[in-house]
């Protein structure tokens, strides 16, 4: 069986030091686990990358080095997306002057676009300032809050953007996923942000991913892609729930700060995280260790915290 | 490759005659389309049945129905759920005494219950009132406004309802459904119900399908199926994305009404919808034909409104 | 200052025996505490009376004792909202038949009306089953789902119900409210729904006021109302103040079942909540006297449970 | 009758100039409008300043040259909230050493606290850095989806910001408005923002107020306090309904957009919105002039576009 599925993007944790200023000295590290464990890029400074809760020039800062380290080894997609369309401007402008490969940008989020034409113009003001570099629409509602049509998002974008390459679709509505994979004949690139059913986004199109479990866990959704390949939909189903266990141990441990411990736990120090989100107490650290322990899912043993 | 995948049940529709009475006419004609496309059961009462539009005494009415002209043709699964515990009870003991299959009931939602324990009393109280019919949990937050963990609901569930068979999942979260379909080693049945991604769940292991679709176009679902089967994945999402065509013009023209209108295209004519629904214009009906003319999905071919 | 307030409506809770059936004998205590209390009104089959967990058998039991007990003494409005409009319109003709002196009804609350003429055209429907009874729109978008403007929905409501005699308000929206309340010269009578900011409504020209905890503390609104009367702001925003201490700890202790709870530290015994509500317990109840014993608000002295 | 109330603080437009640059040249005649209508501060870069989506670098200029403009006519209260805790320190810490009379600091509004301990520990980190200058959370949900009952914010912030001053509260929770009035026995400044129903704030005890639409109709609510000082209920809530039909005006229009569109008929040109805000057009901006024209509430005559 044939796939468009062209491989996983990591989304990168944004590494801090005790002082809580940002530690490039991580990102070396960060991106030797993703090439040992087959992942493609990172997607740096988004969600899972404290991106918001970064000042503008952290985020420039986080996303040199990360060009600087991939080579062409990784290819790194800088999320730009900011509440004001001027500084999601200047870091759009910088990601291409840095060399990234494409940049993302979200919907504003203090003052949401209320229709499809507003969000298109706010996003076509943002590109304007890279106008070779490929764009991408990053759909995220639970955090920006506008839910608005993705396939008419780009249908519209498409208009006014000449260098737009697709979405990166981190959302739960599977018929607007499979829209914008058959928009168009196909010709944007469908970058889904939901880990935990993976398997359903490639069954129905979707060209890639980008994730923060990929990050560490990449060897079981290898796993799932070879089962699907074969043709083995039961075996497929059964390493996705392996990624289900995982993001639900997520969930139940606050999201982003339990990602950050999993990353210490294969021996790469991140940090902590930044307010508002809360620091991993140790008993939180070391229970998040036995829930996982007997998941067969990770890029390097985990070391108890 | 195998799978648990046991079959189509349609959520039929409620046809009124012209004065906005029940009309149980209609159901021998429904019947034989399902018959006819091979679906295997009837899921009477639902959202799609505007089962919340009836009376208690039309839902009855309506049940009885369908349990006469089913035979052992198709399985009838009874929708109880109810605002008041009291009337759901009393549509549950009804579905037992008719000889109906199986019942399914929504979480109350004018009172919500605000944990999973609530949900769990309130729904043994309904299971209660027949305790030998097996009783399905139907997951709907979109109407219900109550979004609890369905695995949790299964998992406290099972301890106060012997009889509990497992839940119907409309609700477009996979991590959750994944969690239901592995839940005590696979022991419930969790029946899908969002049909524009049928191919998603199937490929998580959902053991069924419910939905309002299968009523006029099982055969698309059925293709995709088989093309899953045969390992054609591309096919399979080719297949899927006929339903995905199909559900955003019912979304474009309002949802149930349009279904009902497509019922009349097939040579069923089920009839007005009730209020709060609108009913469709002549020129609605033209312009959903023509949208859906070039969709090669349909049990039979759609007559010009 | 003169005012157009028209005095206190107390919305009754459903007494249920041990085995959980509705109590009818209580209706008698509970209207003598409204009178006692220079309540003038009652509201029955509302959200505090359950109404919605309730069979319409049930309902009509209850709204016929409270006409019976009333008299002349006080005003009986009857909640015959339903998700069905068929039941709406059962419930609105029997409280008619009975003798009440007005009808109320929400939005259906399964299927939501999505605008305004949909949502008129189904209170419509229900008024038309009693042409002559005085018709109120409830508009309680916590519970239905439903957030149409109340101002429009009266506009439009005003030209298919003769009868619209105006809207009970259970709403925090005080943009809609200063609109219902100035709609064509002030034609509508508009009861307000929130008590714990009743002085706020009052400023704003409310012209009359809908509430549970009218039941068991109407002394403090008619302390605070006086207060207004005599120009006092300070004190009426104090006596208000006391009202929202109690509403507070209702919500902590749950709403409803802590106002059930209360009628019973009054001496009324209004026994158990039904589910999907859960019951008191034992801790919970004596907590919540040792919260409210500070208050002095109530219309007769707590006693310890 | 006397009243805590201490006044109107209006929250400026953030005026650009033809190629979208801010244009601080129009800040001298904004005060002016501000002094000669008794208004007695302004709350810069708020959301009615599009504050969000200026730069950081912006946000200092305007914040600069409103302080410098102001001198001792006007209070002058920073926005500095920010997705990010570090920008918002930056901008706290600026407004300090520009010599602002205060600071107010939303909720992050892309990672979301999900407690009230979470919230008043981000707070804390950003008043950190102006220790002696009065500090304000700004709760205004809408925007920042964050809806965290204030004055148990309010409580717990005290323990940790020596300087907490109070709370600007855009919000229509009234029951909390009293608390934030009453806590520990009215030791904090309330500052509320629904322009709207502000009668109903004051007689609740609000101690001021800050709102948008005091740029250009300060009048009629020095009118409707003024008959309130005089106990004359009924005149205060016919100068309040001069405010409202103003606000339906505005949200029939687009909200800020529409109220950038009223300052220009004043007389003071504060150019575009920004995006995601659309333009008015020419046709929206008569539209609005005729709609606006029979309500004499404004600072100035209204000059037709």
């Amino acid at each position: 069986m044939s796939s468009p599925f062209t491989g996983l993007i990591a989304a990168p944790f944004t590494a801090f030091d005790a002082r809580g200023a940002v530690n490039r000295a991580a990102i070396v590290e960060q991106a030797a686990v993703l090439r040992e464990s087959n992942v493609r890029g990172a997607f740096v400074c988004g969600t899972t990358g404290e991106g918001l809760s970064l000042t503008t020039a952290e985020r420039q800062t986080v996303a040199e080095e990360w060009v600087r380290v991939a080579g062409d080894k990784l290819k790194v997609i800088v999320h730009a997306g900011h509440a004001s369309v001027a500084e999601a401007a200047n870091l759009t402008a910088h990601a291409a002057a840095i060399g990234a490969a494409a940049v993302a940008v979200t919907a504003p989020f203090y003052f949401r676009p209320g229709s499809v034409t507003e969000l298109a113009t706010f996003l076509a003001e943002v590109a304007a300032a890279a106008p070779k570099l490929p764009f991408y629409y990053y759909d995220i509602p639970s955090t920006t809050g506008v839910n608005l049509p993705a396939a008419d998002v780009l249908r519209r974008a498409a208009k006014v953007i000449p260098n737009l390459a697709g979405v990166k679709f981190s959302n739960p509505d599977l018929l607007t996923l499979q829209e914008c994979v058959q928009l168009d004949g196909g010709r944007f690139d469908v970058l889904f942000g939901v880990d935990e059913y993976l398997l359903a986004a490639v069954s129905l199109g979707a060209t890639g991913a980008v994730g923060s479990t990929y990050n560490y866990a990449a060897p079981v959704y290898h796993r799932m892609l070879a089962a699907l390949r074969e043709g083995d939909l039961e075996a497929a189903c059964r390493h996705q729930y392996g990624s289900a266990q995982l993001v639900r141990a997520l969930i139940d441990f606050g999201g982003l700060r339990a990602g950050k411990a999993i990353m210490k736990m294969l021996g790469v120090d991140c940090g902590p995280v930044r307010s508002p989100l809360r620091p991993m107490t140790d008993d939180e650290e070391v229970a998040l260790y036995e829930r996982l322990r007997p998941l067969d899912i990770f890029a390097r043993p985990l070391r108890r915290p």
